[in-house]
């Protein structure tokens, strides 16, 4: 049977008013209590009785998440992670896929679809920051992602540039000199991959490495098959290297597979790092060192910080920028030669 | 700028009102003029005007989509293949997540949020047959997946135990004799493992190879961990086997990873094959062997069943069964031993 408020309230100790006033985010509730009655509704799997909150509160506990792209693993790990988050605080996702297309993302920042939900985690990957303004909309929005800053709205987003500078120097830590870099994207500034290029510089300057543009492999879309033809393209090239930062974890699993057809020891010959901790680098043969954005905190943050804003709790602060801690996992593929 | 009903009716050399009855599903319309229409909206990325559809018909053209969990990469590949497929047909998808939990899953088949959608495709992981009654509902619903038969809505599936039996038969072909299974539930009868269990039961039978319990791998859910635990156990068992058969590719990763560190040759030692055909398994070292179940078939098939339901276009027509074609697909970890 599904767990009521009441039980909630018992297993917390503590009355139903102050369960209600945690899963509706009022303020003036001690961290101690609210964590414990947080505690409470995970374990019990108490889910709020949606109609009943919408006509007390006209609201819905429903908020959106719109990604570019499920099939894309970063998103749908992502996915994952927010709804979890959303669980923890008695909410509801609704998820939809833009394809990364600018014209979509505008269609949803105005679409008639929101009456359903009480606010947006927006991932846009088509908008630029010339497209700042139209994040000024007439209900709850966080932004996630790194193609828009200063933008209108609280904006959850990774240590782009020094997690990648981060990753690099751990490359350059293990004596490699020529990293190419796979998922390059022609002139972009901002964005993952112009931040992520600008952290990889910033490394091979400060480590007095020079910088070779012939080590750059570009690509249109983050997929394992662009990863592949990018790597077998610059095997192509003659470009000698001796390791490889993977702007996301499917380029450089991609670029792995290409090397070792091609013979290339990993990490003997080439050393190689990504980007994003998924699941499948954990299995993969060698398994792939890689940046842990704090998937888990960038989720748990947008989510906490959109019901700040639904329940207006927030006050009248001013759009807030989060950047989530990031970590460099060490594993297989970038192992020190023995 | 946004492509408009007209943009679609010059491309597809129609007038307006017959896209709109494209869009709408009305009946009537020859399958090649639809095909052309489809075509234009496909190519122009044309979406409807929801709110001004929504108005004429009391329809807001959003479907939505009930899976257990994003993190495991079937249900993200499918949620990605079934937004394709509903936007060829002008339709929006909403994802929900159940955590395949059994009190979530019926609760989203009562929940209100049902109001923003004309239907649903409905993904259980959590019930059961004995659950088949609460599918009786008042809106339109198109049961995916293997936990429910003979229920009382359309419902679209793999051709489990037929592809089971075909990736056995395969590994049976290659001269392996032990073929051990990763991901068997105990005691389950339908469910995608019971079904596929059966089908390599049948292929074993057909060959005259005796059945061994101690090949059966169990665990509870299908992650990459989940098939590197029970590969751990299997190999501590000391049972002998010369081949594995992922009951899901994940599965099959997670063993395949394990039996790599314990020495094994894949695929000299020990065959493998896996089901779901994810794109990871293309570049895995070694590729991975796999089933396609026909995804892309099953969300195409599900989004347009669905779609008859919601415009009445397939009338009093009992509940329907829909088997999706699949396919052995064979890469290098079943490759043959030279």
């Amino acid at each position: 049977m599904a767990a009521t408020l009441k039980d909630v309230a018992l297993a917390a100790g503590v009355s139903i008013k102050t369960v209600s006033n945690v899963i509706n985010d009022y303020e003036h509730i001690r961290p101690d209590t609210k964590q414990r009655v947080m505690d409470a509704i995970s374990d019990l799997g108490y889910s709020p009785n949606l109609s009943a909150r919408s006509l007390r509160s006209g609201r819905t506990g429903v908020i959106g998440l719109a990604v570019p792209e499920l099939s894309l693993s970063y998103f749908a790990e992502l996915a994952d992670s927010t709804i979890k988050a959303a669980e923890r605080r008695g909410l509801k996702v609704l998820i939809e896929q833009t394809g990364g297309d600018r014209s979509r993302e505008l269609e949803i920042l105005s679409g008639p679809r929101l009456q359903m939900t009480d606010g947006l985690l927006f991932s846009p990957l088509g908008m630029s920051n010339e497209d700042a303004e139209y994040l000024n909309v007439n209900f709850p929005l966080v932004l996630l992602g790194e193609r828009i800053f200063g933008g209108p709205t609280d904006h959850v987003t990774m240590s782009n540039v020094e997690s990648a500078q981060a990753a690099t120097a751990h490359l350059l830590s293990r004596g490699r000199r020529r990293i190419a870099v796979i998922g390059a994207h022609e002139g972009e500034v901002i964005g993952s991959a112009g931040l992520r290029l600008r952290g990889y510089r910033q490394a091979l300057e400060e480590a007095g490495v020079p910088f070779d543009p012939r080590l750059l492999g570009y690509t249109t879309l983050w997929h394992r098959s662009n990863g592949a033809t990018s790597m077998r393209e610059m095997l192509a090239s003659g470009v000698e290297f001796d390791a490889v930062f993977g702007l996301n974890d499917t380029l450089a699993l991609g670029a792995m597979r290409v090397m070792q057809e091609a013979g290339r020891r990993i990490p003997e010959d080439v050393a190689v790092i990504g980007f994003d901790d998924l699941d499948e680098g954990r299995y993969s043969l060698p398994t792939l060192s890689t940046i842990d954005p704090g998937r888990d905190e960038i989720a748990d943050t947008a989510v906490r910080v959109l019901q700040e804003r639904i329940s207006g709790s927030a006050g009248d602060v001013p759009p807030r920028e989060f950047e989530a801690r990031f970590q460099v996992i060490e594993r297989e593929s970038s192992a020190p030669s023995p």
